[in-house]
Parts: C-alpha cells; structure tokens; sequence
C-alpha cells in the first residue's frame, strides 16, 4: 500500500517527541501519523489534532485554566451538552487527517462543505495504477426497496468473477491508455519521441471513477461527529462506511467522553414522529406515572426526569 | 443535447407569467431556463434568482424602499463598495442554475464551499452514455513552465486525432461494462436472466471521470464572482472557464452595476507586491505630483484622490 | 413604530407589480415588504424570497422542469426528505428580512452564521432614541432550576414598575448622553459651538443592550428552520422568541408542504436517548408484533414501516 | 485585570509540560496562555494552536512526513501560495484565543462568520462592573471626510475630561442598576428580601456597550490573515485594531513564513484599478522594457517576471 520511501516518512514522523504545553491525548498519540488501511489501497492517518474532552468543557466554561472540577463534572456536562444539542463547544476541538480513497468515495466525502482540504492534484502530478476492486464479499445487487443501496445478499461466486474480471481489465486499459496520451514515464521521460504527449489535466479524465486520490482534511469535533453520524450509518455506502468507522475508533481515543455522549444520544438515540409519538400514547397508559418515582440506577437524576417528561408527553 | 421531453419540459417553464412584487431583472428573465450549451453535451442553465443591483444598495444603506436615490447614484455606492472590499451587500442577491459538466470538471467547481448543490445520483439513477470529447483545438501538450497546465500549442493533427480515438474507445467501452455489470436496460428490465446484476453504486465506480453529471447550483453574488474571478481566469483549465465565461454573460445581464464594477475593480486590476511598489518608486519621479491636480475626466474625484494616494506611497 | 417615510416607502414598494417567469408563493407575496410588529419598537419584514415547495421537489430531482408529477407525490418527497433528514434540497430556497431588535436579541442572532448580514451602522449613523421596555407580564424572575432561563412566574405589580421605571430612566439618560456625546442634533448641526463632539464609533458605546437595531438578514430554508427550531423552542429566550415565531408563520405561508414535515418530523418529534429506549423497551412487550398489521389511516406505508422497525428496535 | 484565581489558573497551565508527536511552534509555546493586555480590561491569550509554517508546505504537497525539502524551498512555496493567493493550505493551521473586549467590539468581531466561539452568557453569570473608558489621547471627533471614522485630532483637554466623566457616570450608573434589578450581590445571596429580583436575561439589557465579555475564538489561519487583513488596517475602528496588531504579533511567532508572505504580498501590497492602470501606462514609456533584464537581487527569477509582466500590461 506505502511506498518504502513514504513509510519511511512516516516512521521518522513518529519518531518526534517534542515538548508543548499545550493539552495532549495520550491514546491518541499512539496512533498518530499511522496509516491505517481501509479498503484495498486506501487508509486513514490522523497527522494532528487540536484539544481533547477537556477543552470542550473549558470553552463552554470560558474559564481561565482548568481548575478543580472533577472528571466526573466533565462527564456530566458534556453529556448536558449533547443531550440539549448545545454543540458549540465541540467546534473547539480540531482534528487533521491524511486520506487515501477512491474518486466515488472522495465525491461523498467532499459534500462536507465545513472542512478544510487540499486535495492531489492530477493537473501537477501524475496518478498511480491504484485502484479499487471490491472484495467478492462486498458485491452486491441493487436493493429492490431501496432505490440508492445494494441488496443485503452477495452475488452468486461466477457473477462476482466476472464482475471483478471487468472492472479489473477496465481499470487497467485506463491507466494505460492515460500514460500514454501523456507519453511520459514515471520519470517524467518521453516514451515516443515522435508524440508531444497530452497535458496532464486532460489526460486524467479517461481515469475511472474507482482510482484512488489522496488528500488532507481537516475539521472540528461537532463537524466530525455530523459526518460519521451519516457515513457510519447503515445506510451509507459500504465503502465510505469502511472509513467512517475507522474515523470514530480514531475519536474514540482523542476525546472518550464526547464519544459516549455521542454514542448514548445520537447514533444509539430513536427519533419518534409527531404521528408515531401520539400512537405510542395509544400504547401506554398512566401506568407510567406510577413508575415516575422508581429511577433506575443507571440514569442519572437529570436524565430520569427528561425521560418522565417525555413519557408524559407521549 | 437535450431529449424532447426536456426540451418540452424547458419551453413549459418559459411560458409561465406569474405576477410578482419583488424586483424583477428584465435580462436575466428573457434567459430564464435556456440551456447554454457548454463544450459537447455540458449547459449552464439560471433557473431562479434574487435581487438585482438595486437590492445590493438597499441593503447597503439598509433601507425601507428605493426611495429618491438617482441611478448615478447607485452605480456610484456600488464602485465604492468593491474599490473599498465592502462585498457583504452583494451577498444579498441570489442565482440558481442547473449545469451539466464532466466530473473531473465538477470535481473542481465543488471546491467552492459557500453553495447549495444537489447533484443527480449515480447511486439512485442511471448515467447516460454522455462523455466530453475535447475539440482538436483544445488537446494540447503539458506545459513547460506551468507545472499544472498546458501549453499554449496544440498537438499534431495525427496525435489529435490518436488521442480521440483512445479518450473514445476507453470511454465507450467503460459504458458498456457499466451497463453489463447492472445488467439492466434503460427501462430498467434485466438484460440477461441468468445475473442478478451489481449495484448502481458499485458499476458507477467503472465510468471515466469525463462522463457528464448534473447538479442544481446556488450561490450568493458575492461568492459567484470569487467564483468567475478564479475560474474565468487564464490559469483555470480551459472546460471550467468555458462555464465561467458563460456565467460572466449572465452576471452581467443580472447585476450589470455591480458586474462593471467587479471587472473595473478585480478582474482588470492589477495588485503589486511591496517589493514592487518599491522598485516601481525608483522608476518615478516628484513629477507625480505635478500632475496630480490635472483629475481626468474618467475619474471621479474620490478616485482620482485614491490614485494619487497610490501614487505618493509608490 | 414607523416614520411617515418609511411607511411610503414601503407602501410604495408594495404596489409594485412586476412580471416574471419565476416561480411564485403567493400567500407571502400577500405579505410581502410588511413590517410586522415584534416587541415595542421592533417589527419582521419579508422583503425579498427565491423558490417554493416545488423547488425543493425539483432540486431533489435534479428536474429540467414541473413535469407531470402530482401535489400529493411533491408532499410524500418533501415528507420523506425531512424524515431521512435529507435537508440539502431544503437549502434551494432562499428568503430576506428586514429585521428591527433589540441588541441584545441581536447578539443571538448573529451567531446563527450560515446567513447574509448587513446591519445599520452607528459608526456611520446616529441611533434613534429607541430602546426597549418588557411589558409588565413579561416581567420575571431567575429560574431556580434553569440557570439561563426565568421562571414562569411574573414580578409583583410594585417590583414590575420599579424595574420599568430603572430600566427607562437608564435608558433615557444613556441616549442624552449619546446625543451630548457627539454634539450633533438631528439634522447634523452642532448643538453646542464650543465642542467639537465626539466621533459616531465612540459616542456609541454608551448606547444600552436594549438600544433597537436594524439589519437585512438573508438565509437558505435549510438553515432557518434550523433558526426557528432553536429560537421558537421554550428554552429560547422569550424576546428572541416572539421574532422566531413571526417567521414560522411566513414560513408557513411561504413553502406549507415544507412547514408542515417540519413541524411533524422536528418540532414535535421526541428523540429518545439510548438509556432511554432501553428502558422502554422493558414497558413493552412483544404485544407490538401483533399490532403491526394493522396499519393506521394516518400513516403512509413507508411511514408504518418505519414505526413498526423503530418498536421494534425499542 | 486578572483576579488571583484567574492568575493562578493561567500559570499552572504554563507549567504544563507534555511530550507530544504533533508538531511545535516554539515561539508561540513561550507566550501560550499569557493575557496579552489591549485597552483598559481586555486581552487576548492564546491558549491553543495546531500546525506551523511546515504543515502548510506539507499540505500544499498532500506529503508523507517532513521528507528532505529544504527551508528556502519551504519559504519559496509559501511565498508562491500567498502571491498567487492559493490560499487553501493556510487553512491547515488552526490556532485558539481566550479574548476579553468590550460588547461594541465583541459585535464587529463576530462579523468573521468562518470561526468557532464560545462566549460568556450574560444568561446564565453576572457581568462584571468592567467597562471600557478610551485614553483621553484616543478620544476623537468625528471625521469631516470619513462617514464612519474619527479625525486624526484629538479633543481638547476639558472635551476629553467632560466626555470621559459622562461615560464613567453612565456605565457605573448602569452596572448598579444592573445589580438592584437582579437584586443579587456577587454570592448569589439576595440584597433586598422583598424583592424576587429579574432575571439575569432580563436585567442585562441595561448594561453599555462598553461593557467587556469574554469568549473562546477558534479560527484557522487563512480565515485568521483575513481579519487582521481588515481589522488591523487604518479604517478599522481604533479599538478593534489594538486587538488585531496583538494578534499579528503572535502570527509572527507562531507561522513567520507565511506571516513574512502576509506583510509582502497583502499588507504592503497595492492594488491598481483598471482605469489606474491604464493611466499609470501613460506615464511609462518604453523605458520599462530596457530595465527588464536587470534583475535587482531582492527580486527571484520568478517574482522579477511577474513583475516585469505587470509592467508591460500597465
């Protein structure tokens, strides 16, 4: 997937250790400037990050340092934060990465119009033969109830041969055909001197959609968890969730207590209609009042009665 | 370009008559919906639109009507506003289009981040057979001096002619694997009993990155000229000016004051480092200032002082 | 609340009957350019608007015109949208105000900041003797349990009128001071030869938080529903409250299909935390198996769907 | 302007000593967390930041890690960036303040729409009795010649005592007013048990524009050139610009390359119109040409064609 000259950079990268005083995720240390794979010649190296859970509960603080509260303060108000949906405060964390991804992909991605990025760029450079073939297990056929997702089966093994054997000889005659309207090898040298050769932004679009690009990219937590609330969601693309999922591990280790408010009241939260909140009443009776007193242990007592409030508006 | 259905489709829009009160621009509304055709299958079409140059002054001076102000004296506010970078007014007026553009062009025009975009999905629709061939007169080679464009020749009628061939036959072939991968119709039945058929959102990855998308596109003026100011520029690759250009023709029928402007002030000004101010003093002389109270004619007073100004700090 | 100026002007742009090949809302064009009354001295005026129901429907469809499609299928699409929480189409819509506030409204305001603003400057002009003054009812004291919030109660009739009669003497004074400040009447004549007065910029500042100000404000319907989610809710601030829910009724006027998913799918939707769907899983029984069959009349297939799925994830 | 608590907390964040892979400004780690004064309360402290002048090479170059590129080479890229204003790479740097200014400076600061913030919430605390009173040396009147600026005089000494005495008054008058209609001392106990007392959204609208607030700011660094671009020029408003020219200061230490670039190519820079240009042509002559080959050595190969080209277009 890397080069030995860019695995090289990377771990003379991970070498550094330089002195700051400015706050610090220690787990998130281990990992940084790794690549970690996704896909078939893809991957996800976090290469800096700004603040960690603390600096979300300073800012909405605006306070001077940080003081005496207790981590168990800091738990709690940002669960506050995400609960009422008061999200300013996660802006203040910043986070960059460098991506390696499949044009189709990088189309998805770049709908994120609240980021930061600098894409390679195919006018100045020349692309590599890198391109995604799906596994045999991740082809699929279109769903019937879903007009814009694939079916949950997979295609039968001859089905998924040949489908890959077309996408691999496409691919591949693309990339030739591309280096030769250029005319020019890896080394930037002619390869037929009768040919100018064609210039390097008009080569390019005989590229397929499945050629990885590369970028940096970079945005702040409250975008982040926007993103990978859809793009770790069932039902985004396989192959944009692939990265998605490894982008939350990644929030995980920088700011843990964001991530599990995050996980308790979005992704793990259910969104009820008007319609379905008046038909769940038909359901219930006043039975729950009579449970309103009885707060289960693993609720705190802010939660419970947000929940009542709820119940009770059901 | 277009099938009769939308044809059809256009020439029913452009017979509505509604009555409004908003303010009106007469230009814009004569090509209200045309499809400008750009390159061989790509157009630029204004579908809505909001305010005009009168709309930039009021909300300059936010005021309550058009009041007694003179013409004159519009077009005289709106040249200070941009002289001065004063550009949040003209974010009150907004233009809607509906383009079709190759993607590696769209893939450019998505970097402008302060729009509204809904582009048509490969995921839920199928694309057309509709892929850019460049004109001979636009294939040239790389540019020697310019790392990331191309040079000011064209290629050799035999090379252009090669180079067709293989941008045709890549992209022709690319389709037809698209649709045997689908294996469906345009009527959307099976082709072949035997296969399932694969995903649109895994065959779209086959297609070449000069096969033509759509989107719907909205923009503020103030970002729409950054936009033309970039991409209509002689460094931009040739197929995004060419929808540049077009768009400049629609500012211009839409916010004429402000487009006189936005060319007199940007696009035909020139910006000299402090290196070159200095040295640009060296060539200059005291005799400067003898002249400086002989005001010609095409000045107004208060630009005839701002260049003089200039001049002295020269 | 309005000069005799302003109201011709307005007056005047309301006779304004133009013809367009646009699309049309005419229940907001009714009330187009009114100012309608929020607070003491502070009013909501529609003064310009882009789109409607329709083209949120065509954007989502990337149409080249109406079609043939129905009302009823436009509301399933603009329902389904909402519900998928799909909002880009919702951005193709764009409407502009004309606001007066208080500045302390203001200050909310302005950090909703996907929006166009240009606000009435006091360094360029003199502040009007106006300032706001709660009516008595909306008088009252800090929550004990909200810490940003008051209670529900009122002042007594006595506290009431001492906290009127504090806030306007203040008020009132602060303004003299302004105008002895710059040393300037109405009509911009000195009012005392012996001073130079004070610059605009500077005298400002003596200006209250309660001081109206004005501004244009433009934003797509995506972002201000997003505004009038936060502003109409009860936790919102009652000043800035009364304005969030002017704008819901033009909103309702304007784009009624819309306003209507959004009232059903976000304003009075429940979201429910993952503790909490876990609790209430224990209230339910698979008795709800048994009743998904049976589909109610105000439920749309996909909609029951949909229900029936989140029960049973519950 | 700091009480001891606020003291304390800053310096046991100086203390800090983490080690981290993240790269380091160590400039800018000298100053972090220091309070920077501007004006009579307010400072700027910054109290994070991500990136230097290397992450904008290496994102400019989508790179692996650090590699073998020189830093003349590195100057030389940020130097090309900024002169052809590819600004997309200053957006890799990211940098976050803790600032304390008055309200009617909070209002123009806020205007920078493209930043995070987090300000202190007059709902939920109570404001201080800190209010801004211009040096005598600052007060100003108002320009005969600038609708929005002040003279380049100064009032007269007895003006500047009287001004200054009259807002002093106003604000302590205010603040006290503030006090009594929450009818709370700064323990939260109440000063009057006969009164409930107003709540603090309420009572705050009685407080000066010049009253200081407090917020987090996070920007990154293109957005950040930008607002010194405007805020620390001569038309801004004297007391914006004290905070901006901090602010440039510790741009200087945190990314001196680009800060370096910012200075040459926009700061000191000076942008022609159209109509200028073609004046200043009349001024040359071909004496222009004869000078083309004599490259100064302040000028590079590059930036001497640039500039002999810009000569020739005038």
């Amino acid at each position: 997937m890397l080069t030995d000259q860019q695995n090289n950079d990377i771990s003379i990268s991970k070498k550094i250790s330089n002195n700051t005083k400015r706050v610090v995720s220690p787990m998130l240390e281990e990992i940084l400037y790794d690549a970690i794979p996704c896909l078939d010649w893809g991957f996800v190296r976090c290469i800096d990050y700004m603040g960690d859970d603390d600096a979300i509960v300073q800012s909405a603080r605006v306070s001077y340092g940080k003081g005496t509260k207790k981590v168990n303060e800091d738990a709690g108000l940002i669960n506050y934060l995400m609960r009422n949906n008061h999200m300013s405060p996660f802006e203040m964390c910043e986070i960059k990465f460098h991506l390696k991804m499949p044009i189709f992909v990088m189309r998805q991605w770049i709908r994120h119009r609240t980021a930061n990025v600098n894409e390679y760029s195919a006018r100045y450079s020349i692309m590599n033969k890198e391109f995604y073939l799906p596994d045999a297990k991740n082809l699929a056929p279109q769903s019937n109830s879903n007009h814009q997702g694939r079916d949950g089966n997979t295609l039968s093994p001859d089905e998924s041969a040949r489908v890959l054997e077309l996408l691999k000889r496409d691919a591949e005659q693309c990339h030739n055909t591309y280096v030769e309207l250029m005319n020019v090898d890896e080394n930037g040298n002619k390869i037929n001197g009768d040919y100018d050769g064609l210039a390097r932004e008009l080569a390019r679009m005989n590229l397929n959609l499945n050629y990885y690009t590369e970028c940096y990219w970079k945005i702040d937590l409250r975008n982040l968890l926007h993103f990978v609330g859809l793009r770790a969601d069932s039902h985004a693309q396989y192959e944009i969730r692939v990265y998605a999922e490894v982008i939350m591990d990644i929030i995980n280790k920088w700011c843990p207590l964001a991530y599990k408010a995050f996980k308790e009241y979005r992704i793990n939260s259910l969104t009820l209609s008007n319609k379905e909140v008046k038909k769940l009443r038909s359901y219930f009776k006043s039975f729950l009042i009579n449970d309103s007193n009885k707060k289960p242990d693993e609720f705190s007592k802010g939660e419970w009665n947000d929940f009542i409030n709820k119940l009770e508006k059901i």
